[in-house]
């Protein structure tokens, strides 16, 4: 299956042919960024006028991008594939080891100290047994992170990257992939930015130079 | 002068605050990132075609870009501040020690080998004396490089960041810096990504979390 | 006080000198690295040969390490100083996350999957509350680990460093810190390389440019 | 050929096989560390007694290990296998970005800025192409630094070790290089501690667990 030609930006107008989807399973793992309740369930607590501005959010992640995750999860363990989760929560309670980005005001001043059921992955994406998960206190999953050099340790050189927030934790991380020489596979319609302008502005700054960009369907054929 | 309200997000429609633009000199330094020939000069033998859609690009350059990279070169060296240069060339001519980023197909397939001119930091924005180039195989300026310890032992905790693309190299180290907690100044007319709308999107994608998005006046208004 | 002029090496024979031993308690972390069963515990099935080569060993770590470990635990936490713990421990229970150093044979073959009690924390020295402990598959704690940017992020510019192995994983781990310029107190009767020469030797080796090395009383003294 | 028996310590006396000298050239690079003027050539201004303190250690600098470096470099030339070299080198005139290990008072208190021959690589074994060259302001040759990411990009898994000082940045090097996976042989009589009593003990501590330690002749005989 040829890459297909969605989320072409400027810089690659010219030139739509990225090559072949085609997934090497022993050296692959799937990596699902910051699936956690703080993230992707509505808040009890807020404001209508907020909780109507993010109710479209809400209903992708419940629609599109929690069954996505599920079904690539399904056939990653079903083949035996390595599963990496990457949640953001402090060591210490005050957040103390937080870096700047999260301690700042604004939206992502965010404390998720240990022990907080808000941290939490939520249950339909639970990670099983020993597949690893990721503390961060950063929005790359590499910067300050065992991950990459795991990921070398483990004969793994490529990433499927699917979570949230699609323009913050996980273009952070597809890139910071991208960096350390590992080939990033980035699923569409399992990844969402908060609203759906931010989203495919995102998916076409990142496709091709850091990752290509595919959807669930394509990604499981791939699998075989 | 408070930090202004151009490129506010989704996230932050509520909350357009974002406090004070304010510099403490000693701890602050310039990041200059590949305004080199390869991504700023025409190249001679483009097609017409590719040229006249590349266009708008380099006039932005000539005209925004360099001047106000060329004004801020000349108020951080006017007052001691430290100013820093990245630029992407790799150590050996065959490129064998670029990320894969650098080495794929497509626009970012680039080899800039030592002694190369066409890597060469345009002329009216040359390092001086001991400012320091980093020499990157990445598109962030912090991957696999000794940047983030360098600016530590020089105490520097605060980075104005301008250059080229914004959405890739300059979006990328951006990130970089405000995950290794680096309070961030990026400077929208000193920089540039190859289209006004792809610009625009990555500047309100990074405003506000990763950095606070300033133009030149503004930040020299700053520095007093 | 003066730092003690024990331990001094050829490089420093001229020269014993080496300031004043002084603690600026809200920046300086005490760092416990690998006082798990698996390494000062005697193993029940080792022959008696083996056992009997080791004996001393596990003498100085009952009579002087884990008790000059519990008394710097209780004098940092009565102060509110930062604790933290580093242990031998994998994510997978394979242990493909290992490094070369850890899945090679000899002595440091050594696999520590999740859950196994032989790699927990002895419980005199057991971690508290939200004391962060890194679980590590390396032998430097600061190789591939969030250390360094936690404590970064936390303000912390001081270790003062216990545990074992003196010549292994401990000299790793103050060599690193040192490097990214971290000041380094050792504890000469906190920790313990295998026998009296080895641990005479690396302390040698390490005083006076990677840390300082002093004892627990002096340590404490500083401490006010 | 076997793993010689040499240097054998406390943790391996049961265990001497350490299985076969054998090296993949496309995957091998030699890492000269730190052969300066700033620490192989005698300085002219320096005190009688120092002089002849030192005086055993530059003789086997001149004797025993730049030979045996001069016999290393023409064999991994000759086969076209990557050099690479370490220097202690700062980017700043004032050398602000020293790490604090090099910063401060002690032996290792050294500004070697840009421009200063004192800093040079001896003529003897100068770098020459595009032969890698890392300027360091740290002892270990990996902390941060790119040579960790640029092995991974160019395919090198093993790398042989020489150089000076053979307990400080020469051991810091081993061990980073060992806990990032690579594969280290380190040549015994192509390093150099101060003196003989620190070299001895320093290849005991460091062998069979971060590197196998061989000779010049070993190695080159496994090149073929």
């Amino acid at each position: 299956m040829r890459v297909n030609d969605r989320h072409v930006s400027f810089y690659y107008e010219n030139d739509h042919d990225m090559g072949e989807v085609s997934i090497n399973k022993p050296t692959t793992a799937l990596l699902v960024v910051d699936m956690q309740h703080a993230f992707v369930t509505r808040p009890k607590d807020r404001q209508p006028a907020e909780a109507e501005r993010w109710e479209q959010f809400y209903q992708a992640i419940d629609n599109i991008v929690v069954p996505n995750n599920q079904r690539l999860l399904k056939a990653f363990r079903e083949r035996g594939m390595e599963v990496i989760f990457a949640s953001i929560r402090t060591q210490k309670k005050n957040g103390a080891d937080r870096s700047l980005d999260q301690k700042a005001t604004g939206y992502n001043e965010l404390l998720l100290p240990p022990g907080d059921p808000w941290g939490d992955i939520v249950p339909e994406l639970a990670p099983q047994d020993d597949e690893i998960v990721i503390c961060k206190t950063t929005d790359s999953v590499l910067t300050g992170s065992p991950l990459r050099l795991w990921l070398n340790n483990m004969g793994i050189d490529t990433v499927v990257v699917t979570g949230v927030l699609l323009d913050q934790c996980v273009s952070g991380t597809v890139r910071s992939l991208a960096d350390e020489s590992f080939k990033v596979w980035l699923i569409e319609d399992a990844t969402r930015a908060s609203t759906q302008q931010i989203h495919d502005n995102e998916l076409e700054i990142l496709n091709n130079i850091y990752c290509h960009v595919i959807n669930t369907d394509e990604l499981i054929a791939a699998l075989g």
